[in-house]
């Protein structure tokens, strides 16, 4: 096991009804800028009981932050905070308004030339302004952790920042919000959680027994939860473990002292940036063909993954290591998900000779939890998910 | 699954080496308090590293607190941080030296008449002096928690605190204490952890499907370590995966959401308070009789502990909850654990009246995650134990 320091200050707020709580949980005297989406919200109540919870306070409203959030929409908040002499921000809605509302964080302390930087210097950012989030859709993590991606569309870029002063002080989490998500929407929840799961734990042995245990952990719930939230998803039973699953996923705990991979994720952004295709669908595109290309550096996890996760104990480490490949992909096909480009597009010829070139471009530093893949790797890969 | 709020803002700093770190931890300007117990850390050189680690702060020592910290000691710490103007404490040691800092921190600041009323008046601390540990004996936890239980000698007393206020601020932990801990300590310390994850586990079906899989994860790293690291007590391996496992046990994690009994701990304390014997010592021997005797309301997660930790899989529910209560008296047993009160002391008759009294007299409330066991529940439990 790795050496690691490991410190998450959220504060859960779990379970029915908790969204009340908020009004105990942002300084009375603050002035807040409650966040919001497309408004969904103001459609299955939630936007209703966020405004009844913050009577008492200061509020004032922004929302339109659009899935991949907008870095030309988030500035136009960030103008709103300036004005407004905005003190707290409140995120009610999916990763994309939390991801929006922690670079809004940073930005609004943030004392260089413009915010962009903070994103393209990587710029740790170890103080930002206050912020809690209102969980609409269980997927990303974002709510438990203090990472965010930003999308800025006249660059085409897609960028992460993050640091330790962007941990959200309070999340609330209500299973309830599942009654109203789209079905897509969920299987897209699911398939994001695992394969954050995946990433941090389809690696090498490093002797880490608890990360690994609870690791499987997650990945057994979402497999048992699946059919059942999909079948209804007003199953408190099964929406309450789905939403801590996909929290857990990504709150830091299970990356402790061990490699992670998220090579995954490097390709599928890039399917996003060129077909549009939803992020969690990319994964589950890309992982099967990135697993089968490096099963010789990751067969042991795979078949630990096989064993203790799909109960596969036939063969040798390979045999299994490849059964769980098969049996990952037909979980994902079981959910609605297709895992082949070409059933997303049929424009898909030369797709993996133009992501190889955009990494290339980028001067992509080796992928993977050896980072040793290089841009040839990934249009193998790439090509391998047709 | 029940609603919960869960917050933990300790800071971990995990392996080899990470003592000379705290030096960044705690503030330059601090006076601190480092605080001890018997001098084992004078001869395993955990001393000197924490004072090479301090050598730029201002640093006064108190050693000598005992196993079960014992308030009359703690109070002449407490009357050095007045007259020295300590500003931060950083205990060295284990469960007991961290418990009587977390003490300190609370009374340190306490304002009103005496700072045992904390502790007999149940005052929650919401905010305590700051201060870090140096863990040099996994088993209790108190790293990673809030929750102390101090020890009055004159009035016969043994009494927990806590609160929001009382999470140390960070905790060092490296494994590699684990080389100078007599084997004694590391068989008591996997028993105790193992047994706070059995009281927040082995209690009834709330559909808590991930909060379950995690304990679980504990208990079988928990056996999976146990003969490795008592064999070697320098396999890194195993003392990283046994001390990460002690801290998880009792961090506030599993008990999200679910139901909780304590109730072995109640009756356990008791068997030390009349014989001396070691604290998790008593936990074995109290676990069997008590599942055994609460087996038709605990049959159904003693059965999945049964299959999914023991992999005992034949039979009915009851049986496989039966044999799930024999493998864990096993496995105490394979560690050289007596599970017999009678193994203990030849004087035990009139103990299970003793403890059963005693529970009256303090006007005792329901133990147990029903609260209805009564006092004569406890002294049939306890008889069984003989």
């Amino acid at each position: 096991m790795n050496n690691f320091e490991f410190k998450n200050p959220t504060k859960i707020l779990f379970g029915k009804g908790q969204i009340e709580s908020i009004e105990n949980e942002i300084p009375k005297d603050a002035k807040v800028l409650m966040l919001f989406g497309g408004g969904s919200i103001k459609k299955n109540g939630i936007y209703e009981q966020v405004k009844t919870a913050l009577q008492n306070h200061e509020v004032v409203e922004f929302g339109g932050i659009p899935a991949n959030p907008e870095y030309s929409v988030l500035m136009k908040a960030l103008k709103v905070i300036k004005e407004e002499n905005i003190t707290y921000l409140l995120a009610v809605g999916g990763g994309s308004v939390i991801d929006g509302t922690k670079f809004l964080s940073a930005a609004a302390l943030y004392e260089g030339e413009g915010p962009w930087e903070i994103l393209t210097n990587k710029i740790p950012i170890l103080k930002g302004m206050p912020f809690g989030t209102v969980l609409t859709l269980p997927a990303t993590g974002s709510e438990m952790n203090s990472g965010a991606v930003i999308t800025r569309k006249d660059t085409k870029e897609k960028l992460v920042m993050g640091g330790t002063g962007l941990y959200p002080t309070f999340s609330v989490l209500d299973p309830q919000v599942t009654h109203s998500i789209p079905h897509r929407q969920l299987v897209n929840g699911i398939t994001d959680a695992f394969t954050h799961v995946l990433e941090q734990y389809i690696t090498y042995p490093i002797g880490a027994a608890l990360q690994d245990r609870i690791s499987e952990s997650i990945l057994q719930t979402l497999i048992e939860v699946a059919p059942k939230i999909l079948a209804d998803p007003t199953d408190h039973t099964a929406a309450s473990n789905f939403m801590w699953s996909c929290t857990m996923a990504l709150n830091g705990l299970i990356k402790q002292g061990v490699p992670t991979d998220w090579a995954i994720h490097a390709m599928g952004h890039e399917l996003t940036a060129l077909y549009g295709i939803d992020h969690a669908r990319t994964l589950a595109v890309i992982a099967p063909s990135h697993y089968e290309y490096n099963l010789e550096t990751k067969k042991e996890k795979l078949a630990q993954y096989a064993e203790r996760v799909w109960n596969i104990t036939d063969g040798s480490t390979e045999d299994k290591a490849r059964a769980a490949i098969k049996r990952t992909e037909a979980f994902f096909n079981e959910m609605g998900i297709d895992t082949k480009l070409s059933q997303y597009t049929d424009d898909y010829e030369g797709t993996a000779e133009e992501i190889s070139k955009r990494f290339k471009k980028r001067g992509m530093e080796g992928l993977g939890e050896h980072q040793n893949l290089t841009p040839e790797d990934v249009e193998k890969i790439v090509k391998m998910s047709y």
